[in-house]
């Protein structure tokens, strides 16, 4: 198959294009990469990736940026941050991608533990994991052409506990 | 108790504020009032209607629009006025309200069914209504002073079926 990874050079992307790459022909792109390079939270940089990769069989993402910080400490600009980024990145990819996926193709979302399992500091994650998983369940019904669109919820990964200096036991 | 409901004017937010009256203060807010006028997707209109309104036990909110149409044709303006009214409007009566509501007092929020249960043509209420359930669930844990967030999802109701054309049998 030919699967599009998006945010493959992060921590979960890396593992998700080596997972892969065995058996599939696998186009990474992400927000650093010099070749295929994407921006989630800006609708044009989606549509500019999407016309620039040809046919698909499948879409992963494994990118989308939100903020992790005291409610009392979060502005609108981080709201308006993590809609833009981890939500509205990933709802974009699924509505600009179905044209560019084949028949029986998918779609493969990323959102988190803390959509349904919150902490303190999770408020504009929960909402925006929430959120991606709202959308799935029901982008999934009206998707073209028997293309599947689902999300995986992830635990907590060792790498991003230890890059917030949390306890990673 | 004093009690601001907000969508005071709608179809649930009238049942509201007739269940309420009858043993508290009630504070009726809509869109549409003449008295306390609010339009939740502008911060600045929450933000002028708490001043306004004085000390607060409790905040219930049943205003939120969002829009009912196939995957296919909400456009980009359509997913951002959905997040930025049923969302994000009811996202910041909780920012903005903690200081207005006394200790102990709550916030009751509205998302709708749609959230786990969509079909088709929810594809933006129910990302939005699963996103103001992720908020709720994180919101709640930080919440100062034993202030409490919830939100209660209302199946469908006679009216708003009737209001578009639905089966309400």
């Amino acid at each position: 198959m030919r699967i599009l990874v998006v945010g493959a050079t992060g921590t979960i992307g890396r593992a998700v294009v080596a997972a892969l790459s065995a058996s599939n022909e696998v186009i990474s792109a992400s927000l650093r990469s010099t070749t295929v390079k994407v921006d989630i939270a800006d609708p044009a940089s989606i549509q500019r990736m999407y016309r620039s990769v040809g046919r698909l069989n499948a879409v992963v993402c494994a990118a989308g940026q939100a903020k992790f910080a005291p409610l009392a400490q979060l502005s609108d600009a981080d709201f308006r941050f993590c809609l833009d980024n981890k939500l509205m990145g990933q709802v974009n990819l699924v509505r600009f991608g179905f044209e560019h996926v084949e028949d029986g193709g998918s779609f493969t979302l990323t959102t988190g533990i803390l959509a349904q399992a919150p902490m303190p500091g999770s408020a504009a994650i929960s909402l925006v994991n929430a959120g991606v998983e709202g959308f799935t369940r029901a982008a999934a019904l009206e998707a073209p052409r028997k293309i599947r669109v689902n999300a995986v919820s992830p635990p907590w990964v060792t790498e991003t506990l230890q890059a917030l200096k949390m306890d990673t036991s």
